[in-house]
Parts: structure tokens; C-alpha cells; sequence
């Protein structure tokens, strides 16, 4: 058995095409109903303000499934601790014997977060999508439009964050670190202008995105629900959008943007389904479509095998 | 954190009164409404003919919680390996980080899920409680009446099995090593017949015991199913007993023996409100009781934290 800190994994899974191919093929998997993956197991401890949630899958052939335990404590800062943590087992699909530990901190989840919403992108934006709008301005603000580049060629990014100081303080890493030219905004709309995407990715409790804040042809992955208090999409937008798609239809329903259009009567796809079956929903360049990203099993047990690949090889 | 293997953890954790102390304080939490406990998570690998279960609980006020992951992978004897594992994850209550990792391959599960036999007789079966009747003859056929010496004064044995060889190695086994005579028998009804308790330890898919099996004044814990397809007690000893006693409603309705009384219209109580309000429901020498135990997370997070204070002691 082999045990791993971030800083090793850290320096061998980065956003890049072959980590983005592993998570597509664990959706791909997904769709072609080729995944075991149960409910979220999910406990409160509500006297340290804590939760934490245990995700799992198996890919139907591959040698490993990841179970991954993500704790969130939200009064840690006050101890000078990260609220996030995490670390996922992987183990035999074979003999169920675990084969290696990755206390990664949380770092393989946000890879394989980054990664659904370049996939979303991948398969929904317009092929000449360039502006990036974000909404929100904490690490998946930064780490979606790395993503993002990975599959269009992004050259413009919008920011808006209810914190005016994080969505500069945003703005000067993205030029530093990316080489983009980032633009502050007052409000969503504004961001949303000229967006071909536009990624909500905060942790709100009351829509930061409404549908008149949309322009036509735009993409929306909306990636930072995922527990029924937490909501960031108008549901007008999932009524009015052309293209509805979620991660998981169960998982949206429960914890996602779904949640909160219970009376939504449309046609609401998996995107595993449609990369599976090559389906392309988009069909013409003013559509508006959405992508609700509430996290997966099947995202960490690609990502974690993927992992433990690269450590196995270093 | 530390990490601890199973030969560390053996070392320290013994079936005594001080561990079985802290499983039965895990159930009057339990039945005081200061456990939250979410419901298991489970998965399936077909191709490999495995399982994996995945419980946990936080005892309000307990410093830590344990996440326990349970792999079974029945082909694994092919292989030479043997088909249950597991480890359990302690992680603080207060901060979500991980503590200790005990590698434990399934030790501390086998340990609390003997204690919580003890603890069922101890609050169901006659004070005066001598003879023990086993169904089965694998390792909880051992532990199971190992544990009960902690809380009745047994003092001898009968055993029935499927595999006749496998129970006379049982009884040879028994009196080496506890120092109890035992008889095997050719059928649970012959074993049953003296018996003031009867533990059923078997992974049966048809039941075991028969109501006609039972002499009065008896006390059946049954403790070998935890599968929707496991069933060792004939549906009419849960109808016509005195007492019917379930580790928890919910499981044992979705996995235990109240899943195949589907239609049974009675009252049926959990262990740990019996514990928390001191409650003695057995009101002759005459009643039968039954119990069913399906295993539950809190007496997972109740060992694990037991075993974490002797193993930094130690």
C-alpha cells in the first residue's frame, strides 16, 4: 500500500488534455451505464459547524475504485485551518484491498471539478467561445477558466464577485499567472455581457445568475451547488434555456440547481449520456445552454486512478 | 495522524468490560437522539463477485468520528486472500481532520460486533442465563459467546452447523480455548433445546431457526444478517415472541430480519432506547426475546474512538 501527500500529487496531476480524457471517459463510462455509484453518503456535525460527504464509484474494467471523504469544517479559519479537506482510498476492483491512500487535501477535487467544467464546455459552448464570464472569485474562479482553455481558446475573462477586493485581488493573479486580461464588474449582468461562457462558481443560497442577465449563444456551467441550501441559477434560466444538462439527474435533483425548479417540465440531459452517444444538443450559435455540476464518484475514481498511475510511474 | 495496523490495534483492544462500556454507550447515545448517523453507503462489483460498505456516525460531544469502509470480495479465497477487510478513518469532531488510520482488516467490526450480542443479552436475556446454543461455527460463532461470558456466567456450549466437520472444529476450538464444553448437534432444534440464549452467526438466505425451535424463557440474538438477501429467523419468532428488540428500525426493516416479516404488525424497539431509559422489557422467565443486530456506525465511531485512547496510551 502506498500512501501520498499533496505535494507529491500536486506535482504529477495538473489540468492538462490526458487528466480532461480520464474524467471525459469516466462520464463517457457513466452514460454508457457502465458505473456502479451510489448515493452520497452525507453526515452534519452541527456543533463544530462541520459536514462531511463520502463519494464512490466503479468504472465497470477499470482496476480501481476511488472512495473519497471530503470533510468541511466552517469555523476552521477561526483556528487558522482550511475549511476543506479530504483525501481519497483507492482501492483492488479485483480483491478489494486498498492499494494506495492520497491525502490530497482536496486538490484531486478540484481538478476533477475544473475538469467537468471544461468538459460541460467542451461538449455545449459554441466552438469559437472566447469571453470568459465568472462569477464568484475564489479558487474555482481561477481554476475553471484554466480548464476552460484546454478545450476553447479563451482569451477574455469577466469577473464578478459580491467582495469587489477578491474579484481584483482575482483580476491581478489571472494577468500574473495566465497571461489574460481580466475585467472587474459591478454586477453579473455586466459581466455577462459579451460572454460566450459564463461559470458560476460560489457558494450561494440565492440566485447570482438570472436569466436576463444572459446573452444569446452563451454556455452556463453553474458548478457550485452541491447541498440543497445552495442555489445559483435563476430557475427561469433552466425553463428558458434550449440545452438543460446535469452531471447526475438524481444528484441535481437532491443537491443541485434542479433542486430548486421542482416544477421544471423539459428534457434535462446527463452529460455522460451525451458523450457516450456523440450527441451534439446544440444546434445553432444564438442557443443558450446550461450545464449543473454538482460532483460525481465517478469523476474521483477517474481522477484518483489516473493519479495513482502517474505516482506508480514517478 | 497516526496509522496504526491490525496486530498494534489487536494488541490493545481485547473483548473486556471496558470496551463493551463503550459500545453500549455509542447505543444509549443512540437511543438519546445524540447520534447522527446517516444511512450506509453501499456498492456493488459485480465482475469481481464484491461489496463495499461504508458507515459512519458522530456521537454528539465525542471528540472524533469514524468513517469505516468494509470491502468483501467473496472470490478472494481463490486468490489466497481472505474475503473481508477494511480499515477505519478517525477524524476530529471538531476540525474534520484525519487523525488516525486504523488498519484494522475488519478486527475492531469482528470485536463490537460480539459486544453488541453481549449487550442485547445483557438487557434481554435472563439474568441467570447459563447455556448457549450457536448457529454457525465461524469466527462471531466464537467471539459471540466470548462476549456473552462478560455479561452472563455461561457455562456451556452447543453448537449447530451446516458443515458438521467445521462445528466439531468449532467445539474442539471452544474448549481449548474458553474452556467450555460443548456438544455439537445435528440440527439447530437439537441445540436450541436447553438453551437460555441462542445466537445465530450465519450469512443464511433461508432461515436457520424455526419458532418451534425455541424453549421458553429464551433469548435470540440474531446477528449474521446484514443484506437484503440474508435471513436466518423464520418470520414467526418475530411474530410470536414476547420481546422483538432491532439494533436500528430503519436497517434492520431495509437489510436485517424485519425485512422478510414485511407484513408483521407489532411493537418493535431499538437497543438503545432500552439502554437510554433503562427500560426491561422482558417481564418473565418465561418471555422470549429476540434481537436483531444488522451492525451500525456508531459502534464503529464508539470502538474506533476506544481504540485510538489505548493505542496513543500505549
Amino acid at each position: 500500500m502506498q500512501i501520498y501527500n499533496r505535494q507529491q500529487i500536486a506535482k504529477q496531476v495538473k489540468l492538462d488534455q490526458a487528466a480532461l480524457e480520464t474524467v471525459e471517459a469516466g462520464f463517457a463510462a457513466l452514460g454508457r451505464g457502465e458505473v456502479e455509484m451510489p448515493p452520497i453518503l452525507s453526515m452534519n456535525i452541527a456543533e463544530s459547524n462541520g459536514e462531511v460527504d463520502v463519494k464512490t464509484a466503479h468504472i465497470r474494467g477499470w482496476p480501481r475504485f476511488a472512495i473519497k471523504i471530503s470533510p468541511g469544517f466552517f469555523d476552521n479559519p477561526k483556528l487558522g485551518l482550511p475549511s476543506l479537506n479530504g483525501l481519497m482510498l483507492l482501492f483492488s476492483a479485483k480483491t478489494g484491498l486498498v492499494e494506495a491512500v492520497l491525502f490530497d487535501e482536496g486538490y484531486l477535487t478540484d481538478i476533477r471539478t475544473a475538469l467537468a467544467g471544461a468538459i460541460a464546455a467542451k461538449h455545449l459552448s459554441r466552438t469559437d467561445a472566447r469571453s470568459v464570464a465568472v462569477i464568484g472569485a475564489g479558487l474555482q474562479a481561477e481554476l475553471q477558466v484554466a480548464a476552460l482553455r484546454l478545450v476553447r481558446d479563451i482569451r477574455e475573462v469577466h469577473v464578478h464577485a459580491r467582495d469587489r477586493t477578491k474579484a481584483e485581488a482575482y483580476a491581478t493573479h489571472m494577468r500574473a499567472y495566465h497571461g489574460l486580461p481580466v475585467t472587474v464588474h459591478n454586477s453579473a449582468a455586466s459581466a455577462c455581457t459579451k460572454a460566450d461562457i459564463v461559470v458560476t462558481t460560489t457558494p450561494a443560497r440565492e440566485p447570482v445568475l438570472r436569466w436576463s442577465d444572459l446573452p444569446k449563444g452563451v454556455h452556463v456551467t453553474a458548478m457550485g451547488s452541491d447541498n440543497p441550501h445552495k442555489n445559483e441559477l435563476e430557475p427561469a434560466i433552466l425553463a428558458n434555456a434550449d440545452v438543460v444538462v446535469v452531471d447526475r439527474l438524481s444528484q441535481s435533483r437532491a443537491l443541485g440547481e434542479l433542486h430548486h425548479a421542482p416544477a421544471l417540465q423539459r428534457e434535462v440531459s446527463e452529460l455522460g449520456t451525451l458523450i457516450a452517444e456523440g450527441r451534439i444538443l446544440r444546434s445553432s450559435a444564438e442557443q443558450i445552454s446550461v450545464c449543473d455540476l454538482t460532483g460525481t464518484g465517478v469523476q474521483d475514481t477517474a481522477i484518483a486512478n489516473y493519479a495513482a498511475r502517474l505516482l506508480e510511474g514517478a
